[in-house]
């Protein structure tokens, strides 16, 4: 899994496509929640200047946009879906940099380090309740009915995404006093955690084309199995990434003892090896020397190479999900190529 | 306006409509975030011991079912809608108390000073979008097409009032630091922070109901009206009220140098007296002495009594509001109870 596969040109379409609708939903703001918002998404600096290409890669975007094309729709079906998903993930980005306490995220200050732990949880409520609206609100892709029962899958899908992924987190943080999180236990936080909203974005645009339920099957298996991939790569890349290229501090994870795929897999090892890093991760959080260590055991444990594995059969299994209905062959190369770039990112 | 009116039926009627529904929402909830759920809703104490009759009022669900009822509907079409405009509210009270920093709410200690502000953040979250769910997850109330018709309706209407309660409580914030705030946009702030979901609560079994838009306006009238007189009253007892009464401490406001409706009021008097409140408001927090200081003189320029006309004007406006239609009779009569209980509540 060395290849750096090239930057896929549906994230560029994909920006180009979202992007405006985002900038005008978050325009329509109050001006005091409308700054704060620009800068947690890269637009501007802390002073209100605009800063060029911030923010994310726009994966979320770039699935709805190829959900709605699967179906066999135009893509614009898709940015209503494309925008509100994005909006979520913004909004569950900033309020899990409060209840992380990280203080930077893209080589920034966090909005709460930054602005104030107030001004940080309403503006992710603004977020999350512009997603909603710009669902609700979007003009309708077909004729009137089907295209409020389009909306409303789409919002009711966006709306258990949400709640999964809530439900992830508060595992996720739970996770951490605990030293006998097993796989299964980890995978299913990553499942809400992560799988919800990247599975909802791989369906959001077939639900608005009102694309029939195998194609909507098919997207939700893609995108659950690509959730997974996702964050076995983020989490190694929060063990052993270059913090030039995350954005983040290494070993943050190790530190505030979170149960990550790579850490849950190493503390299972049936080796002695094991208990010292239980035992070290039993008291948080953890100084830089006992990250050092933590680094060493999970690697020497198998907890590098299993969480790898786990990566790359996920990706297979994502992308042969695509196999299973009859989308459209542009899109579904393009979904294919997509999955390759997020999981290979950084190897 | 010294008559207290006996607590309306609806409120009981209501709560033993709604309860049942929200407790089994809260169920659904992970482990983590359940018992924090249930401790904000005064089901259980912070051991998780159960308390009976916790809670507020829940004057939200009862509008709900009123909605329903006065549009002509059996009152359980509302339920869903009831169960969605308290989890609203709930998720709001949550988020407030961590951007104003309060350590109580209903003589016990708000969420966050209890168990911290990322649980209070994350459960707050959970509860918006268990309210969403409730809603579009609820059983169509008649034919399947004409129950996503409506249930996108009430969904677009509760999306709609979660982002103009979120601005308003921006703009609270904002007027803080500000003593040029104006009765008008104070008035605008009190409608998008308080007028919003009291308007979705009275239009949202209407809306479940597929009345009519004229019914809908009609409600949604009454509702804002009785927004505005709902605030006025919370602001006089923010400053003069029985903290053994509202459950939180007294001069909380004009410590925090909260712009409520007579402070604005008393600013805005032509007098040096307004001279020496809008300097004492200049500098924050206000210390006991200043709070004592700043209460006499909003009571002096007249803060207290406009806000009390303002009080009396919007009640009447809210009852008058529900002249203009064929609503039900007993559903009508009841909401003028309802809004006269609300408004009478403590003076």
């Amino acid at each position: 899994m060395s290849t750096i596969t090239s930057v896929p040109d549906v994230l560029d379409r994909a920006r180009a496509a979202v992007e405006p609708t985002m900038i005008d939903a978050v325009e329509r703001l109050n001006p005091e929640l409308r700054t704060v918002a620009a800068y947690h998404h890269g637009w501007c600096d802390e002073h209100g200047a605009p800063t060029p290409r911030g923010g994310g890669k726009g994966v979320r975007p770039a699935l709805a946009l190829l959900s709605a094309e699967a179906a066999g729709a135009d893509a614009s079906v898709g940015v209503p879906g494309g925008v509100a998903v994005e909006l979520v993930h913004s909004f569950s980005l900033l309020h899990d940099d409060v209840i992380d306490g990280d203080l930077e995220r893209r080589h920034r200050p966090t909005v709460w380090a930054l602005y104030g732990v107030g001004p940080a949880v309403i503006v992710g409520d603004a977020l999350l309740a512009l997603a909603q609206q710009t669902l609700l609100r979007a003009a309708p892709a077909n004729d009137a009915a089907a295209g409020a029962a389009a909306r409303t899958e789409a919002t009711a899908e966006l709306t258990d995404a949400v709640a999964a992924m809530i439900a992830g987190q508060a595992e996720d943080m739970a996770f951490e006093s605990r030293t006998d999180v097993t796989v299964e236990q980890c995978l299913a936080m990553v499942a809400g955690k992560t799988g919800a909203l990247l599975s909802c974005a791989a369906t959001i645009g077939a639900l608005l084309a009102g694309a029939p339920d195998a194609v909507v099957e098919v997207l939700r298996s893609y995108g659950t199995n690509l959730g997974v991939a996702f964050q076995a790569v983020d989490d190694l890349l929060g063990i052993w990434g270059d913090p030039e290229r995350t954005g983040k501090p290494r070993g943050n994870d190790l530190a505030t003892r979170k149960k990550s795929l790579p850490v849950v897999y190493a503390l299972g090892a049936r080796r002695s090896a094991a208990r010292e890093l239980r035992d070290l991760l039993t008291n948080g959080p953890l100084d830089a020397g006992a990250v050092a260590r933590g680094t060493e055991l999970v690697d020497a444990l198998g907890g590098r190479r299993a969480t790898e594995t786990l990566a790359r059969s996920h990706l297979d299994a994502a992308c042969r999900a695509l196999d299973h209905a009859g989308l459209a062959p542009a899109a579904r190369a393009e979904l294919t190529d997509l999955a390759r770039f997020v999981v290979e990112r950084e190897f």
